[in-house]
């Protein structure tokens, strides 16, 4: 019996952080400057102080200067507000990050709204959003863009294809829909109202899951040789000690019909950090161009 | 033989018109101003004109200040950026709408661009599409807001079904999606790469077009009992006399199967022009708010 061909998202991410390496340097010897992000974490949500960590060590890896701007979750929400407003004022600040999710007494939507597009590397600002839409995009999303990447690896003309993404996020879902169609992709989107899920996924040639469901997509799911994307990163396990990470993928059963498969961990993860670099490099340049 | 229901566009639209007319006269004797669209026309195209002429109609009908902008197309494109500017700044101009589409020689991304969102009436600025992505719509373009009323003139909850929307502008096919999927339904879009476009649509509980090719859809495209929006107007008749406008569904055949279906003239054309006032008076009231 075939197997699925594992997209090794570990692997396309370290080539494309040695790409970014590269031409930080480079752009370091025409301009003198290197880019600079600076990351705002509010709380002390232990996955985000993770995932920060994750972005940080990635940064220095290329040669990106990175910041974090640690805040209690007792502080004001004007507070965040007038650091970000000072953040978009500083010319030696290129990429702001508001990690996600915030404490619940925070209103995600008036703080992202206050980042300045040109330094929005997580491209959350409705602005940013509308570009994607426009199919004028100035920065994407770091997750659907790292999906992206990973599906083109195995699938350079996604010309008539048709997709399925689960999920309507607008970290995932929402963006990652506009991007494939964008792309001449047919897409189908489909979310917790859905009611025909299984038989929606069996006829996509290329499956996105964003549903946060330890291995909910099963092989009967799966049209034969689908391009299957994992963005599920689930915490399975009884015991905290036992406790490891899963995506949305029962990937054992799923290798038996799908084409591709993205692993949890070491799939659409390292891509996302990835295109985060990608975005804050291509932020410098805007930043750059603008100015001259 | 069943017919399909003909969702009369004419109708809802007066209704709509009514209550925007009375809307703005409790807004009148509220705060004694009374909502002002302005319209930018840049060229000689005779179907824009003609369009305008409705707008300006309709706006009179219910009590909106009105006023057109007619521009040569020999204008510099700068000459119109320094327009859309003076506009943004006026107290006095509540709503701008630039006509499209515009003639070859300009931008049209780059004058969307600069219209303050606030009073972008037609909900083509980025900022605006973005809003809608993240489900905190401003401004929602004309035709979809148009298309979603007649779909809930006819069933109000539409949770769990499944719309297939053909074509992908952002004046109907990817703002319809979105707007789609933040009331629940699952939207599959469909466009020009589109592979198996028929047997997509016969899945659909709920059907847009905005295709532009005269009665493509017939009646084998569609599922027993499906919702039919047809937001094409194309001209047909081989002479100049004989033209007549006519919509992207075969009518005759689809009322065979279809449960609604929306007539070309009379459907969705005159909502497109009702949520223009309805945006417009919305405009004032956030630009009130926005003031107080």
């Amino acid at each position: 019996m075939t197997q699925a061909v594992l997209i090794d998202g570990k692997l396309i991410a370290a080539l494309k952080r040695q790409n970014i390496k590269q031409h930080v340097s480079q752009t370091f010897h025409a301009f003198g400057r290197k880019p600079s992000l600076h990351v705002i974490l509010v709380g002390d949500h232990p996955a985000s102080q993770l995932y920060v960590q994750n972005k940080q060590a990635a940064c220095h890896e290329v040669g990106i200067d990175s910041c974090v701007h640690k805040l209690s979750e007792n502080m004001v929400e004007d507070g965040v507000l007038d650091l970000i407003k000072g953040l978009n004022q500083d010319p030696g600040v290129h990429g702001i990050l508001l990690q996600l999710p915030l404490p619940n007494a925070f209103n995600r939507q008036r703080l992202l709204n206050e980042i300045n597009p040109a330094k929005d590397v997580d491209g959350l600002h409705p602005y940013n959003l509308g570009r994607l839409i426009s199919g004028d995009p100035l920065m994407v999303p770091c997750t659907p863009l790292g999906c992206l990447e990973l599906i083109q690896s195995v699938c350079p003309d996604l010309r008539g294809k048709h997709a399925l993404v689960v999920g309507r996020s607008i970290l995932v879902g929402k963006p990652m829909a506009m991007l494939l169609t964008n792309n001449d992709v047919t897409v189908t989107l489909a979310h917790s109202s859905t009611v025909n899920l299984k038989q929606l996924c069996q006829q996509a040639d290329i499956l996105v899951t964003a549903i946060g469901q330890p291995r909910f997509i099963t092989a009967d799911f799966i049209k034969p040789g689908a391009i299957v994307i994992d963005v599920g990163i689930n915490r399975d396990g009884s015991t905290e000690e036992k406790a490891s990470v899963v995506g949305d993928v029962d990937r054992e059963s799923v290798q038996k019909v799908a084409g591709y498969v993205t692993p949890v961990p070491g799939g659409v993860g390292p891509m996302t950090i990835a295109c985060l670099l990608s975005n804050t490099v291509r932020a410098m340049t805007v930043q750059i161009a603008d100015a001259i």
